[in-house]
């Protein structure tokens, strides 16, 4: 197809692709005449992609470009290449030197090596929940977890992971992964608060 | 006590407390001299309440300038006081006019009367979760809220609403009820962040 085709196709203005083209977030169509290009699906997904990244995970062009440079690079394993994607959606947490950070972050990884989950030593994650921690015993909110383990797992292993098409296109994994994870993310949270203000009515009433 | 002991015992230091006190953020102290006022453990509730709101709930001054005041007027039965803190917490959505939209704000409706939940009919929280469900849909996320709710509601009625102190005094319960929603939640995602890197890593061994 065209560009004016891939543009009506995929939604995304004209000049938005050609910027894409330079910046090398799009890769070139077949030079088919001077003055003409041919692109095809794989332009489409990852226009898809880019715009998953954009506009649903809320990244900067900066971690774009790094995650397309992942999918791009066909020597990195599928699950390093989804890493770099996955990494990229969560804050970013600064450890806090002490004793009550050293003893959160031991407590997370006690945590992930009991139940036994594959979560790399430097996960992001281990200090994003470490942190989460070490606020809740500094303001006397008693830790439960149990529960949420339990949630996650289920919730990750029933529903989200299995909507990623891992023996797909590259770019078609990550683009599921980076929806599933950022949508259900947001779906659960508003669930959550109604299911806070349903429990709140039930015992004050 | 004087308000010197007060910034020590709650960590607040001087100036900010004289702000807060300008702003009628916190009650004045009892004034038993001319130039000393004495301050009390409610006083020290009202402190660590801001602190939760402006430093977890990372709420602005004049989303907490309306939840103290929900806090002081005793006629706001404590379900409603609560509501204007809860209601804060969330992200700000628009509406998106459209058959879409209607669609899937009809489709959250049906699902709060169908659970019997305790959601007000105008509740922020109808129009986040239509919002993740429009994007579900145009995006081709494949949609199963049924888990998520069955864990919302295990979750809230568990854990989270079990240590909000419902019958002590209005700051505690205010403060209770954020801190625990704003950190299970920060938790809730790092812990469903790692499983979906377990859960990767072990499809793709």
């Amino acid at each position: 197809m065209r560009i004016s085709e891939l543009s009506a196709r995929s939604g995304v203005a004209l000049p938005t692709i050609k910027y894409y083209l330079r910046e090398n977030l799009l890769h070139q169509g077949e030079q088919i005449a001077a003055t003409r290009a041919e692109y095809d699906d794989s332009h489409l997904r990852r226009l898809r992609l880019i715009r998953a990244l954009l506009e649903v995970g809320k990244l900067p062009v900066a971690s774009i470009k790094r995650i397309i440079a992942a999918v791009d690079d066909e020597s990195l394993p599928m699950h390093e290449m989804l890493g770099t994607a996955h990494y990229a959606l969560g804050p970013t947490v600064e450890p806090e030197p002490g004793a009550d950070w050293e003893a959160a972050r031991a407590q997370v990884d006690r945590l992930i090596t009991d139940l036994g989950w594959a979560v790399h030593p430097d996960a992001p994650t281990r200090d994003e929940l470490a942190q989460a921690l070490v606020r809740m015993r500094q303001l006397g909110v008693p830790i439960n977890l149990g529960p949420y383990v339990e949630a996650a797992q289920k919730l990750v292993s029933e529903v989200e992971m299995g909507a990623v098409p891992f023996d797909g296109p590259r770019d078609a994994a990550v683009e599921a992964m980076v929806l599933g994870s950022v949508l259900y993310g947001k779906a659960f949270d508003a669930l959550r608060r109604m299911a806070q203000e349903s429990e709140s009515a039930r015992r004050l009433k």
